[in-house]
């Protein structure tokens, strides 16, 4: 199989971008522990990807790879992370997202174990729904799916292929593992991020509050 | 209709302060998923006003608008975010306001939605209620209004009015929806919604400790 | 009657050390609102100490003064702060005294509303009790007085007094207000501040937890 | 008796290693109070560590001092904390071992209090697991040893070496006290040192959240 060939420039940008935001996250405590891993779409074939293990806080360009949307590394003889292709299979099916990022927060793990029973956690009534592409009103009820955690990386893609069946979702959660939230580009993907933590937050702390 | 004149001086002087003490706010997470908007008072007709969708952590003088105290833009093409009415009814209504900030921290938040049913949330035995402007003892009662959150933002700024009406406030709350608080020039409003915003955790946390 | 003298180079030299330490303790939170004040000795009749009203975390030479014992100004125009008298009694009953902090952490709010009852506030059985001077182990019991709030200072300044009779400390809460901790220099104040506002913040959450 | 030859380069390495990270620890508050302590082993018989009673977050190379692998000064007249032992047992028993931390987070004290009775706080479930050496699926079951606080060191590290003949660990806790946490090398110990932190945490908010 030939290898698709790579914009060393656009690869070089796109690393850079990683690199930056990537620490930003680190900062917030989001990827403890050599955590979570972030990707642009380089085109429409592959993306670049922080290789897995490292200090997300300290990355430097060695530390980005190139993948396919199979999760296969292209010219590099680097083991990607087997959870590329929870990125790539966004890659693959949705021609506007160029952006996902796969953090791992404190709230995001809590949530992930108190509603993987329910199968979503449900936000209401609150102003950051608009953060949400396509949310125009804060009447809107937004449920994030949350799948149960599973080392067969495959199952859980063929999940999120369901739940993009059914409508527009910009993340999810999985059970004891973080969230995946995307965009059409870095600001977008960390806007949603960021309303997603804030919601996720506000719910569990209204657990504590509300009895 | 002719529009305000502006002095680019004096412009560029409030854009600089509040690019400032916004990334300042952003930085404490008061600001998630690029929601917020901070003003200051430019003259007896106009107010700079930050332009809505953007990360608070990083603006630029792009960033901030002019606005006339009916909320239109001036001198500009930029569509000024549907609650610059809030912002600019208070510069109307009363000359001694300079300075009106708006966040969405999540203590704001949660208090909001906790209290809209009450209408107001009480401090009360607080050495820091000295903080706001008038108060010289901390014997005082302070309520601080909350109102539901409600889309139609003439409804709301109606509501504010009424408020005015009754008393000297330096801030209110709407439902999910975070913080108005202001104050005679920037610093004085800054330390009216650090208070706002300790006084609100400490009313949260003692609803989890006092059981 | 005659001002005591003041050295100048002391004086420059202890108002460097209180901004960048009050730098410090105001970028952790503890300052909220241009709250708290800080003090260092200069000599056996007068302190260097913080005028009110400033926010802590931008102090400038000017922003310093110079009281006596009894919290009187010396050599300025500007007005000490009502809880100057909280400081120089420390100053004036004990020599090995040379620095004082009063903050307003959150964490130090809650206690002293919830344990201003009791009238103290006991830590047992934390290794953290050993950062007190003059503590060897940590099966010791520590118990933080609590006074009532109060606007009228002298009736504070009597209280702590009795407790000054009884045993050595090295802080005490106010009800609604914050903390008093010192030491005989800055380094030792703090560690001593550190460790009361861990202990703090230990009990508020065996609170939640412990049930 | 004489004293082991120390690597004067292998030192100063050392020194800078231990100087950096720990500054890194101190600003996320797990050193409060100059609480805590680090190490480098520097060959099979000495190991370098941080003096105690220094501030964590302003350490300089001459806060680093050598001990043997009984705990005992190198070259030096510093007196080592009484907690050296509990570094030096594992670098005398563990080969592979270079880097242990010694922590003391709020997490750490809390859990340590509220898990002694068990004798061990366990963790399920998490996909954080796999962040300690040798943990394969996030499904396996970890158990951290907490151990019961004593002023006697000796009888600590005979409870330590009870647990090492038991099973592969790379951590445990001290009741009251904080945790230590240990690795090949400091990425690694600080990755480990991470994944305890945020399990903790995530244990102690379940507690909160799921009643």
């Amino acid at each position: 199989m030939n290898s698709p060939a790579v914009d060393p420039a656009r690869l070089a940008a796109a690393a850079a971008e990683l690199i930056a935001n990537t620490r930003d996250l680190a900062a917030l405590g989001w990827t403890p522990a050599t955590s979570s891993n972030f990707s642009l779409r380089l085109d429409g074939q592959t993306a670049a990807i922080t290789v897995s293990g490292r200090d997300k806080g300290r990355l430097v360009p060695e530390d980005i790879m190139v993948v396919d949307f199979q999760g296969r590394a292209v010219g590099s003889d680097k083991r990607p992370s087997a959870e590329t292709v929870l990125h790539t299979q966004l890659y693959a099916r949705l021609p506007e997202v160029n952006c996902v990022l796969h953090t791992h927060s404190l709230a995001q793990t809590l949530a992930s174990k108190l509603y993987a029973g329910a199968g979503h956690i449900r936000f209401e009534e609150y102003e950051l729904i608009k953060a949400f592409r396509g949310q125009e009103t804060h009447e809107a009820v937004l449920d994030v799916p949350v799948l149960a955690n599973n080392q067969h990386i495959p199952t859980l893609a063929a999940q999120v292929d369901c739940l993009l069946d059914k409508k527009e979702i910009w993340g999810y959660l999985i059970e004891g593992h973080g969230l995946y939230a995307w965009g059409r580009d870095m600001a977008e993907a960390r806007r949603h991020l960021d309303a997603f933590e804030f919601l996720i937050n506000c719910e569990l702390e209204m657990r504590k509050l509300h009895r």
